[in-house]
């Protein structure tokens, strides 16, 4: 099953992305003056935190189902456990998505908006991906799994909007007070807000 | 199990608050003055939308186990994947508490700010009898199932925060210029963003 290899790519990029907006956003939480706004980055994070928990069971899983050519072998209820876990992983991009875009508000300066616009721009792109994908398998195993592929975008004109654009003329956010590298470095993987946060 | 008959009546409650949420919520996102609090409120809509979707699948489950009493004649694999996803509901909890703290600081108004509040002490209490009740079960089944329990809340002294007391002198959202009842009408089971937009 060759989309395997390709959801393995897809997820194990994303992982690193969570790694590199979480040292974003931190220094975001660490120079908050209210509480409101601490609150909702934490939120934030911590919702990535969880996603990626359940990224770094899933991710493994897939490479070894990949390498050893084991997809075949899967009994039915493997099988439908295997796209369940990918359909969430589906939601959990484009909640990531959205993510990137409410953070595009908070930052005024170029390099970082390039780099959370660039993250989004890709993190569409493997979204709608595994979305196709989704599609592809639930019908090629329809006898063991009921995929819903739902799609909550639809009719919702918000995802039409340019929010790169929209957030350029936004008011600045608590980032314009705060001291950062204009790249940030990628923080290292496994770290957790709570590690993040000890530094 | 009567764990099952507990955990069922968290969830069924849940999902009652989450049609509640919706109906204050969605005003609030038809009236939005600028992208990015529309994309904010849609953002956590949508989520909740996604747990409604799991919750729909669960509780009827939960609700045939308990009835039945079927829960010793389960699989290891089905044993497993049960407590996965209530595990995965203990987050969603968590995370809906959230949702309900972040909304007080759009309202001003007491009547609403009492019935999210309302809904977030319970949640609360929700949150922590299941992350209870988990840590029986992943103990009594640790032969089948390994329960990832982390509690991404030690060490953030922002759970400790008094949300209701800190927004009270918040600035004042959108809220202040939608009209809106004082006791909002929960909205019919399994209604929509999309369905509830189109209202």
């Amino acid at each position: 099953m060759q989309e395997i290899s390709q959801l393995h790519a897809i997820f194990d990029r994303t992982r690193g992305y969570i790694n590199r907006f979480m040292g974003i956003i931190q220094p975001i939480i660490d120079a908050a003056q209210d509480e409101h706004t601490r609150l909702y980055y934490h939120h934030i994070l911590e919702e990535e935190e969880q996603r990626m928990g359940r990224l770094q069971e899933l991710i493994p899983y897939l490479e070894s189902l990949a390498a050893e050519n084991k997809t075949d072998k899967l009994s039915d209820r493997e099988l439908s456990q295997m796209l369940s876990d990918i359909n969430l992983e589906r939601f959990g991009l484009h909640n990531f998505r959205e993510h990137l875009e409410l953070s595009l508000y908070e930052f005024q300066d170029d390099a970082t908006r390039q780099v959370l616009d660039g993250m989004r721009e890709k993190t569409h792109e493997d979204y709608l991906h595994v979305k196709e994908m989704m599609a592809t398998l639930s019908s090629r195993f329809s006898d063991v799994y009921q995929a819903d592929l739902t799609d909550h975008d639809e009719g919702h004109d918000i995802h039409q909007v340019d929010h790169l654009k929209a957030s350029a003329s936004a008011p600045h956010g608590v980032a314009s007070v705060i001291k950062h590298s204009p790249a940030p470095t990628p923080a290292k993987k496994g770290l957790t807000v709570g590690s993040l946060k000890g530094k």
